[in-house]
């Protein structure tokens, strides 16, 4: 156990807790004022609140020993008892304490539901957002984890990666969010398809809806950027050339999705939007995940390209053509971003970085076991979500009344409004 | 000496470095418009100060060799003249180079006097401000520092530990902020009991004396709770297993006291207030401070939960029933939160964790040493900073006029304002 | 290779990805609100394209074989294609793998030009200005960059020395934004000198060209002080003594700095700015580092305090008697920073330190080769800048119209605005 490896586990660590509160002014920048302040709460009390269920029963779900690859358990993990400060557990982490990892794979689990929130911002209640956050940690976080991560999860058994969390991450959170725009409905006033809605109004209802504060998207989006060094470069879990290559090949592909989203826009727009650029870089980020610590430098710049042009591309379709109120599109940016990250890391990998050959170095397995977790998780995910928010409906409505949604969920649900102007 | 501790220790104090700023916008959102940008900007000011004052003479009287354990004095470490880059001083740290000490304790001592101004914002003199400052950190921290951080200050030889700080910093500046708030008097306006003033006034007058900027709050708090992984696990001076066991601790702590605060606000007032969530997560940040490299997990989680509740209450109190104007409750959230983080930690402390037993495993007399230290530093605090902020007074007025007051201190002392937006 | 060397060095990496988008909130708060959104922008898409940009040529180009002391080339690094993950190059980087030190060292070639957009902002194409970043990065920086700080670079033959980016990150662009802002010129409506023309305005029209948001100039700053940790203690590439002296003499000048431009605000304005305070900081940073692995404290504590009085003087001649509209002042604090800077690390090197003495240790020699890198490169930058500025302009104008120009850069070139606030 070298000094090094626990002062960048601890470093990323922090960088990755920064993201969930990132996250936070990166979607509350994109909803309406009076939506603003609760969108930025919400991802803070669930980075609250899922630190407390990972400490209490989540580490030992996912990370104790496994029951046939399909859960963990251990009774001396729950509740974190039997982790003394000088445990290691070299399934886990070979180089650092195992609470180091466990602090580490907390970060992971609090962010992921975060994400969902985008698809069902300016209209969910606090009280059911918060039951609902808690049993899908439990239910569709921790197993599918489990089954990724776990050293005897049977996904991996299968021989699927997934570096730093693109199927555990992005592709659960993603088509979450897809189940919680159906299920918690389209926003009062919000006729779908959503462009040609946006048409037909005049300036000032147009401008209602216009993101309340972009540069909020923008320094969300950098802190994000930021904290994804701890997400990607800390998933090698030592501080050595695997976490290095991680680094770059994450700095690359955003840059070059903000850059290919830009340029989309710029095409199918006529302006290079601030928005844009700012989401484009996420989507690379989101790529990039999986794939990480097994592509090198040239594969991290095609995935991050292509990764621009087609989340943006989906994201259009939405607003244009589809009667989903995705409201910040997690799905065509996490769920669709993770997807094709995680096939990309089937194509990409390279024996010679990560230990793991793709199909363009001959082995074409390897993307048939992504597929086949893609196959597994993405369904998994959706029809969980799904039936977790109708149960959730039945004892504590999803969705605000009438009132409340004009009023906006600062007030109604938090009493409060972000600013005082005058 | 290993590169890890290094790594690890340049890294800490790079994010704590981060947190006085942050404490800017924590406190600059709570006030009004007309003081945001002052608020934000004494923090600024006071960290330069402050690093200047560290290098001068500061580190010298905490630091260098004891006299009597009452205050240090090194001709040598005067001005920082002795210190080459290659000195280590064992008893301080024997994992890292003195000079990174010096950096890293340089962050306590600038961020400690920077609370103290939540206490007396929108009303306090700048000039007058900065002259107490520089003042207060020779005469209050210093000594403080001293006694229980030097190896051989008196406190630390009664047997008291205060693991980053609770007493140093977070009794020292919430004592001190009660003093301020005392001499400084109230805000105009702003009759007490305060809660009871408030429904007297109407929507409009009401609304005034709001948060200006909620986002800026979360913004502050999330950045805190970044910086304070540096702040503690910093504070075990290596890479090693305490620093891991300080960041499990302090997450959890934090996490805790944001939820229980929440709760609590959600049964006395009917709505879990985002201000409150951001509140609680620093709350529970301060009374984890001095615990965290010497408790477990289900200690941390206690304490966290209880500081939530207990500051909730005494900041309810000061607003309901006491005629104190301590503005940003400055007194009830790290006074009294460092109070009972102090107090926990002689009941809590676990010698598997860090060498030291309390109540619960059998030692007693850990409890008493703390309500020692606690009951000498917080007098201590107190009246120093009452006859230094009067000393003050006499040649320079601690409080701008009452035309300045209506104005705003960002237009009267600072000749500015915080946002053009037509 | 150490573990501890990769982590700080992989930390300081982060750390200094953040400072581009901090640069963005740093000089988008300063300007008009028609204009915040796009200048934050810039920053962040300048941060993309040169990431693509290093990873394609730059890097090959700067620290590849030198051909004679005037520019490197590989082809194996053309494309970061033969740069394994285990590489290490003794002659950059002993410590880490080389892969570490390109990412570390694309985070200065991305920052660089991004410092230039202050001179002309509020008027220059984004399409322009993508352009020329490129060319500038690639005819500018990158020579000057190999010059100075490839092993075999011709003027680090001579014997000039740059710890961290006086000379190829400050001097560099601080020049090329003199260029700049007199090849796209003047704002529309400023006349000059500036001093006059607001004091014939009246009060609304004055309060039109008062910076739109001091919060963001203040969290702009605080986070490039953060990352300036990065940014100047990365540059020691190990995480050693260095580093940590780095760190230290880092703090305390732009602590004097920023305390300096006060005092000197106090005394010729009449009250302590809070725009200048946090410009004082940035100054102080600029300063200091190419002299920060180089210098003892007592000489950081004077480098800083001179920088703030020194560039706080320039930029009043520059508004009261110039006819120059360097909008954000970018020529008086990055250029006449970087020169004091780059002067002062001639006069105040330390042997103890860092290998090399000073003037003031009797080493005249050393402030001959610092004067003589300062003559060659800022020429080169200013002329080579405004060679560049005038060919672009000739295929692809550098100015939107006037009437994108009083409609702001936010609608005209992103068809977006920062806030909805109703």
């Amino acid at each position: 156990m070298a000094s090094g490896d626990i002062a960048w586990l601890i470093t990323a660590t922090a960088l990755v807790m920064l993201m969930t509160p990132a996250l936070g002014f990166f979607y509350g920048g994109l909803v309406r004022k009076k939506n603003l302040l609760s969108t930025i709460v919400q991802c803070f009390v669930i980075f609250a609140v899922i630190s407390i269920v990972w400490a209490l029963w989540g580490y030992s779900l996912v990370f104790g020993p496994s029951i046939n690859g399909v859960i963990g358990f251990s009774p001396g993990l729950l509740g974190m008892g039997s982790l003394s400060i000088n445990t290691i557990n070299p399934a886990l982490a070979p180089a650092i304490p195992e609470l180091l990892f466990f602090a580490f794979q907390l970060k992971f689990a609090a962010i992921t539901p975060a994400l969902i929130i985008g698809a069902c911002a300016e209209r969910i209640r606090f009280k059911s957002l918060l039951i609902f956050i808690v049993l899908w940690s439990t239910f569709i976080y921790i197993p599918i984890a489990h089954w990724v991560w776990n050293p005897d999860g049977w996904l991996r058994g299968l021989g699927a990666i997934d570096f730093a969390g693109g199927i555990v991450v992005h592709i659960s959170a993603g088509l979450s969010a897809l189940a919680a725009a159906l299920v918690v409905g389209r926003r009062k006033g919000c006729a779908t398809p959503w462009k040609e809605h946006m048409k037909s109004l005049d300036g000032k209802a147009a401008a209602e809806f216009k993101p309340t504060n972009i540069p909020y998207v923008l320094l969300g989006a950098a802190l994000l950027w930021f904290g994804w060094f701890g997400f990607n470069a800390g998933s090698a879990l030592a501080a050595n050339e695997i976490a290095v290559s991680a680094m770059v090949t994450t700095n690359l592909a955003a840059a070059a999705a903000a850059f290919s989203w830009m340029i989309a826009d710029w095409i199918l727009k006529g302006k290079p939007s601030a928005v844009g650029i700012a989401i484009g870089a996420v989507v690379g980020l989101v790529a990039i995940t999986p794939a990480a610590g097994y592509v090198n430098i040239s594969s991290a710049l095609i995935i991050g390209l292509a990764a621009g042009v087609i989340s943006n591309l989906v994201a259009n379709w939405r607003a244009g053509r589809s009667r989903i109120d995705d409201t910040l599109d997690v799905f065509a940016c996490h769920g669709v971003g993770g997807i094709w990250g995680s096939i990309a890391t089937g194509i990409f990998a390279s024996a010679a970085i990560g230990g793991v050959n793709g199909l363009i170095f001959g082995n074409a397995g390897q993307l048939l076991n992504q597929l086949v977790a893609v196959a597994v998780v993405a369904p998994f995910a959706f029809f969980g979500s799904l039936v977790l928010l109708k149960l959730v409906n039945v004892f504590s409505p999803l969705r605000v009344s009438e009132k409340a949604e004009d009023a906006g969920l600062d007030l109604s649900e938090h009493g409060e409004e972000a600013y005082q102007l005058d």
